[in-house]
């Protein structure tokens, strides 16, 4: 069987996944939902872009690996999915905030507007704020756990995954990547923490909710690092292989913005088998659950074998 | 004695109140500079707009109302500077956001370029990300409070203080007002929203710290919403009196703008005999901690007797 063929092999084998992945983005996106009531206040433009952002039919791999994470320790469905919205919450945050016009400027997100185009810049600006500040308020809910020292260790994690140290240290790492010209142990720290983190984080809090011990901890969260690293090659390949009409949102803009990827410098094949190979590393974290972690481990062969 | 006299008087008094607020001060800066550490890596940039957001020679009021609400629980101050540290970095992040071109579009703060004129408009939007973020890293932090609870009761408070109900709200209801036209009530709404909010919180926070009962924080709690307003209201009656000179930024705005302000609604009489009332109301409601009260009692008379 050639490297294609054991591809499309594999594609197939994630059909269990997928009927997950649907399942637990139909109950974040019902989880969002009831989590980003309307107001009768003026201030519910706000609002109304913080749905509009949060709630547009993305992947939610993020949520789906928090809950499968937790899954693993048999963590109440309830409030696995509050993470999963919260650490959706962030995620869809940072998309809002890097799309705007100082950033990298991008009018189209997911085939619709962006939300500075839907609505306006300050909106957008004022909405990726409220959604960052409001995954806190959800985490530190007693709905979300009923121990509140478990309750700070979820707001520590994502707040630390979140924050200078991580995703906005990562976008302000990528936006001077063209000055820096990372070599390529750079270029893996910019990618880990403007994108590994988060897909981490979301791992590493359905064990802390299941109360897993740190070393548990944090073999999920490198399990979600490596497949976050395969993810964002997965990406930079798809940036450079793909149409928009795919992907939903414009193409061969790493290119066109100069960014650094690991298909400059790996080349196409390179870059796909670092990928892959990422991704077997990930699995290899994943060893002490056994066939429990199947949907993590398919998870992980779905972030290099996706279309879009 | 006539009015004039009596504010003199009053002002007169407010010396113990000024020396500790400048111990504060120096405290809080302290504190700022430890937990916004620089780093080696190219994301060092948005530590040091982060660093240039918050290390600005601001009063700390809210800082001073964090540790003196905690002081009448005898908080340590290890712990209670940690909470003020967190509510100011909220307030910082909220003014680097707020003085973006897309939304208030301010290129001077108490004297100094603003963020994004300084640095630029990205790394704003990123540094205001990163101080909202690293808010809830310090208060999730051990740190802060031996207790989860605590902790988790902390972060619960500032995030909903700062989000789409509290000042993130009352930001976007204030972009709104010239087309919303609130009434006396509705700019009463919007002023808590977007400053009493967070005033509010801080005095909370040192309850909350302290352990205090939920009727002793709530009491906290509308001593600084009414202070918050009357603070508010003296900002709106500074900008019509003042000269850039003496307020270290831009005045006459609130008119430029065409935004509702108390002092349209009732003139400048009117609008410092309402500051003065809720001053007389906020003290109020900290009858029962006596003389152990007097700073917060004068910090009260502070905001409507200040000149910046």
């Amino acid at each position: 069987m050639n490297s294609q063929a054991a591809q499309n092999k594999s594609a197939d084998d994630l059909g269990a996944f997928k009927a997950e992945l649907v399942a637990v983005a139909d109950a974040t996106n019902a989880t969002l939902d009831k989590l980003l009531p309307l107001v009768p206040g003026p201030e519910n433009r706000v609002i109304e872009a913080m749905r509009y952002a949060a709630l547009d039919g993305g992947k939610r791999l993020r949520p789906f690996l928090a809950v499968a994470s937790g899954d693993l320790f048999d963590v109440p469905r309830a409030r696995s999915l509050r993470a999963a919205a919260a650490v959706e919450m962030i995620h869809c945050y940072s998309l809002v905030h890097d799309d705007l016009p100082a950033m990298d400027d991008d009018d189209l997100r997911r085939g619709r507007p962006t939300v500075h185009k839907k609505f306006d810049e300050a909106t957008a600006i004022l909405a990726g704020d409220a959604l960052l500040t409001e995954a806190f308020t959800v985490l530190a809910d007693p709905a979300t756990h009923p121990d509140g020292a478990v309750r700070a260790n979820l707001v520590a994690e994502l707040a630390r995954a979140s924050g200078v140290h991580g995703m906005v240290g990562g976008q302000m790492y990528d936006l001077r990547a063209a000055e820096v010209n990372p070599d390529d142990a750079g270029l893996k720290r910019l990618q880990n923490m403007k994108t590994g983190c988060i897909i981490a984080v979301a791992c590493r809090m359905g064990a802390v909710l299941g109360g897993a011990s740190p070393a548990t901890v944090e073999a999920l969260g490198q399990y979600g690092m490596d497949m976050g690293l395969a993810f964002q090659i997965a990406d930079d390949v798809l940036d450079v292989e793909s149409t928009a009409a795919e992907t939903g949102k414009a193409t061969g803009k790493d290119a066109a913005a100069g960014k650094a990827t690991f298909v400059d410098r790996l080349g196409l094949e390179g870059a796909k088998n670092l990928a892959h190979s990422l991704v077997k590393q990930a699995g290899n974290h994943l060893a002490q659950f056994g066939n429990k972690a199947n949907l993590l481990q398919q998870a992980a062969m779905f972030a290099v074998t996706r279309r879009n």
